[in-house]
């Protein structure tokens, strides 16, 4: 074998060839969730090269787990080749590294999770909530690469938000920045699951749109085929909205009203160049979006006028939660590479 | 003379005494404004070496001002030691240099205020607006030397507001960001000069707190000594509230009680560890901050709860303005050290 140019400079490259050498840094990104926790390796260009996933119930311990993620991860040739791992967990604390008491995982109290992985992986570890991994995963692979103002809307059973000001991912003094599902845009509006009164994720997250399925008043209530359905859910208002639905287009018109009018608003913290919607609502193409901007357009600052985009996520959804976990590994490289 | 060590290895220090010597970084700050034109040669350690005001009115142009300043600056020994100027000014853009038609300033269209400052004094200079001065000259000068997450509110006749997030000032992707008297908190609210409704500056700001004296509904209305007063001003709330006044005391919990829920909402921004108040209504001392405090605590997301301080500013308010321009000098002045 010729020798050859590594760019690396690293001992591990000599073995193997140049192709294996250029894709040497690699992240493992991990998505912890009540159900199941996906994880994969990802490289640098945001390309997936491994891809699993694990039943997180079938392990009696938060240690059980991390464990099993090491032996799936040491029977492949990239453990030498891992620079840093990414976490997504419920309630994980991005400055102490731990889960702290989290409902809907079967393991309680407060769990030491970054500890754990370094000591195991002997890797750097950085612990994150979803909405900011995945702001962080727009930034570096998605639709904010060129942005350097932006918030990342993720709309799922809740929403939550991830704020980009200058270039910079804002955390919070504790940990906690960036929780816009949780400003209240509705006074005395409907009741959130944090005890307050009209929080905008009552309003603009699938359960918030099913909420309104329930509640809105409308005279197309009764010829829409939303009330034949059992169980109608938020993806059922996108279908019927693009058939003509009178009343799936009334409840999507007022969902992003709603959004848009608060966007609007929440301008006034850090002038965003844009607002990306990642997830649920956002699967609708531009049906939702364009709605969106239209309303945050109408409720707009002068100031902020024209200068504010609503864009969709270029993430694909079955992965984003990977590659934003792992972004906060390269995120965190290039913040001591420079 | 005896040589001696100087900390700045300029050749300006050495005909002179160690003292002066120590003193030698020095900025020069400039607060214009529609009637009056105040600056100051501060040193870093925030002491104001010499003060001095003009009239702004009676240089007919941006220019003629410029000069002017030059001129009563040239005069004394300042000038060799200083290394920039900070210039606050109403429709200031820190990102242009200009002042964009300044509706309140004698001038008209737009000034290139950074640029003419550059040529006559060739040192760096940096216009900002009002409330990011505060809240750079509170973290150099004032109450939050020692924090790195916080908003300066500033109570005046609207509300402006400076965000710092994890130590940096947050300026938005056109100049525009920290509008926060600009969120709407009352739907269908206060007719507000931006055109909109319900802004918190038409509740929470020296304006707002006389429109609250005529509009608000009470039984202790007719006895109260507001009434007797042709024109009121927030001052007199805060003196009579003092005085055990009832309608006085409503209007004090009331506009303390829109800012506390107001900021509580906020904080899902960027979760400050204080909210910084200056000017106006914040001069009572703990009087409005403590009600303040209480409705914001009372409102807060669980996950803040006991985590965020509402402070009064510790900036003088005489030569606060003065202070804050010439710390951009020293603010960017750090950053470049760095």
């Amino acid at each position: 074998m010729l020798p050859f140019f590594c760019p690396h400079k690293s001992t591990s490259c000599l073995p193997r060839n140049l192709y294996l050498c250029l894709r040497m840094e690699l992240a493992l990104g991990i998505d912890i969730g009540g159900t199941n926790t996906a994880f994969g390796i990802v490289r640098k260009d945001g390309h997936i090269l491994l891809e699993k996933s694990v039943h997180t119930r079938s392990f009696d311990s938060a240690k059980a787990l991390i464990r099993g993620i090491h032996e799936e991860i040491a029977n492949t040739h990239y453990l030498s080749d891992l620079i840093g791992i990414g976490v997504g967990a419920p309630n994980g604390n991005t400055f102490t590294g731990n889960i702290e008491n989290a409902p809907n995982l079967p393991w309680r109290g407060v769990i030491p999770l970054k500890q754990y992985f370094e000591e195991l992986f002997e890797l750097p570890t950085y612990l994150s909530n979803d909405a900011n991994a995945a702001a962080l995963g727009e930034k570096l692979f998605g639709v904010a690469k060129e942005l350097n103002d932006f918030v990342e809307i993720t709309l799922g059973t809740g929403l939550g938000s991830g704020v980009i000001a200058q270039g910079n991912l804002i955390v919070g003094s504790h940990g906690g920045a960036g929780e816009y599902g949780h400003i209240r845009v509705v006074p005395n509006g409907r009741l959130c699951g944090c005890g307050r009164k009209g929080c905008l994720e009552t309003y603009v997250s699938s359960t918030g749109v099913v909420r309104s399925i329930r509640e809105l008043d409308s005279d197309n209530r009764k010829i829409s085929k939303l009330l034949w359905k059992e169980n109608p859910e938020a993806r059922d208002v996108f279908e019927y909205a693009q058939e003509g639905d009178l009343f799936a287009i009334e409840i999507l018109d007022y969902t992003a009203e709603i959004l848009g009018s608060a966007l609007a608003d929440f301008a006034a913290f850090s002038e965003p160049s844009a607002y990306v919607l990642f997830g649920g609502l956002s699967l609708s193409g531009t049906l939702f979006s364009d709605r969106v901007q239209k309303s945050m357009d109408r409720h707009l600052l002068n100031i902020y006028q024209g200068n504010i985009q609503i864009l969709n996520s270029s993430l694909n959804e079955l992965n984003a939660a990977i590659l934003g976990a792992s972004s906060t590994v390269f995120w965190e490289k290039s913040k001591s590479d420079v």
